[in-house]
């Protein structure tokens, strides 16, 4: 194997170097003072637990999409997380365990499988926000203007959000009759966008023509605010939860319209999200340049029940990586120039160095004996002896 | 299975919670403004590799810490990181692959099979510097001054550094005539510090009287500045590689001491650190509170070689959850308070909470129709209408 085949990194995985990793670090930092100005508390949940607390309560798309290894002290199964949101779930219900609601945030790298949409990231740098115990419309609000507040400090602009809400497919679902495993098969087509297997599937199920007629309505019914219109006379007579669904969307895009009134809305009846969990309002941000959402999120109430309690919760979570494509290139902003300083070991020159840094400014010491002594190692300014002391110069 | 049962984490793993998520943020963003402010450059490894990448030039104890994952897509094995030294040096070697001194550094988790000495760490927040390029006693003087530095930016007094070097002992067991097995298994009894098993294996093997002693010696090397007088006696004629080797330990030692002269400095030539790469001056940081080192790092010239480039090279690291015993209990610095800002859907109110936010305040929104209204959720002030207009009063 020659040294270029060893390197060759897994699909999906990369690494970053400078000046990138500096502008991801200036990107982290701010929305982690975001989080924290709107009151999220932040948390860095375990990068590797029994397979049976992370997978509990989630379903079987993210037990394939998580890696396992094999604990050599204890002989169980461990995963490595996929995704964050369900260890946010289970440390509000297991160990925060308030009665009030809880704000938490997290970042951290995260591993799947396979890759993961257009993409392809297999470790993405997970980034997001969950708000557990309310149930009202106000923390669908919080959260999808939170989302779209981290995608403003990412500087991305020209967004679409998407909004959809699970629990009326599943409701029509469950009201035609069908069986479990019908109600999957048909959740992971409308998943997968293909919308004349879908069509041909439901024309081979044995239901009444008007739930038929209500399922397939599903995947026309996307598009601008007529869609709830729509959706209202095209779904009546399908009982409280999709009314419910409905009303739901409608209120939340009046507010989300009020506060963000250049941003398009577009809803999506058939938008199902990528894990079973989601089980209420579901959302997501585009922009025209990236193919999938470049943030998502929806409610998930009752996912920390098998952890003893049930709450509602709702969330939203991003890969930090796609968003540096809006920063500019270049150095991270306070990330450039500084102070070149001689390999001289004059203590004069030490003391000059260390309260230069103190002050913060970036001091690069020269090294004996090396070549590339015209290598000026970004820095714009140098040390230079001036009498017994030193001062700083442009080069 | 209980819901505590199911909860229980693997030995060795944690999850952070706040307020202590919020002293870690703090701590790692002084920790990468002090890097940028020596000169170094941050970048990100990749989190998992194919193993032959990741463990290529390392030895077998690397391999053992290391957890194996299949490639679903390609079926090869990949490893996940266990260290990232190893990967700087390769990036250093490979993709950055510059003539003159590179300096790295970086942050993140690595995950290892077994607990990692009295801490018990399986999951480490790896931080650390690497400078690749320079051979002399200046590279290692400005990697042990910035792992000092490291730690006192964490709030870690009264600490001693340890200091020995490598190539001693390798030099006394090559001359010895020891062949790789009984060099492999001396290397490993020393690096477990297990004296009596040290010196009965020394007593069996088939060493001249001079060998035999000058390796026993070793174990007995250890203390101030006194033990370098003694190696030079109890070491003579062994070579230039340990004359060198000591040579280094005065030099670096003698920098060192004058940077930081309240600094405690031990030598001990029998140390071997933790992994197999290292072979020179080999360093590490104590603290009387805690049994392992807080931070240790070492010279690992031309690890490269293996992709394509020998680069001497030298660096430390240091896991960050410990450092954190350090800090004060409570919230970070500037992690405090906040506004409590009533659930009223007014536009003035919005306004006035988002630019609230936008000047740094904290600013948690209350929601409606939850419990407790009396949970302040940390706030020290609130939002009252005053007219038309809202206003911060103390609470």
């Amino acid at each position: 194997m020659t040294a270029t085949e060893r390197w060759l990194l897994p699909a999906g995985v990369e690494e970053i170097l400078p000046p990138r990793a500096w502008r991801l670090d200036a990107l982290r930092r701010s929305l982690l003072d975001l989080y924290w100005s709107w009151g999220y508390d932040l948390m860095f949940p375990p990068f590797i637990e029994y397979l049976e607390s992370l997978l509990t309560g989630v379903a079987h798309d993210l037990d394939l999409q998580t890696f396992k290894v094999m604990d050599q002290l204890s002989g169980r199964v461990m995963g490595i997380r996929a995704d964050m949101t369900p260890q946010a779930a289970r440390i509000d219900a297991h160990v925060i365990n308030a009665d009030t609601p809880t704000r938490l945030c997290y970042i951290g790298t995260v591993l799947r499988t396979r890759p993961e949409g257009v993409s392809g990231a297999r470790s993405p740098l997970q980034v997001g926000a969950e708000l557990f115990g309310h149930e009202g419309e106000a923390s669908d609000v919080e959260v999808v203007s939170l989302m779209l507040e981290t995608l403003k400090v990412a500087g991305a602009e020209g967004l679409t959000l998407d909004l959809g809400h699970v629990a009326i497919y599943r409701s029509l679902a469950r009201q035609a009759g069908l069986d479990e495993d019908a109600r999957q098969e048909l959740f992971e087509i409308l998943r997968r966008k293909a919308v004349s297997e879908y069509r041909r599937y439901l024309a081979e199920l044995d239901l009444s023509e008007a739930h038929r007629r209500r399922l397939a309505a599903l995947v026309e019914l996307h598009g601008g605010a007529e869609v709830l219109e729509q959706a209202r006379d095209r779904l009546a007579g399908s009982g409280q939860a999709v009314v419910d669904g409905l009303d739901r969307l409608e209120a939340v895009s009046a507010r989300i319209r009020q506060r963000y009134p250049d941003l398009a809305l577009h809803f999506d009846l058939a938008e199902l999200h990528s894990y079973h969990y989601e089980n209420g309002l579901v959302f997501g941000a585009f922009h025209p340049d990236h193919g999938q959402a470049l943030a998502r999120g929806g409610r998930y109430d009752g996912i920390g029940e098998v952890f003893g309690r049930a709450r509602p919760a709702t969330g939203f979570s991003a890969d930090l990586k796609p968003l540096l494509s809006f920063a500019a290139e270049g150095p991270a902003e306070g990330r450039s120039g500084g102070i070149l300083a001689p390999a001289d070991p004059d203590p004069a020159l030490e003391a000059a160095v260390a309260r230069l840094r103190e002050q913060g400014e970036r001091v690069v010491r020269q090294l004996p004996d090396t070549p590339g002594a015209d290598d000026h190692h970004g820095c714009d300014r140098q040390l230079k002896r001036t009498g017994d002391d030193w001062s700083v110069q442009s080069i």
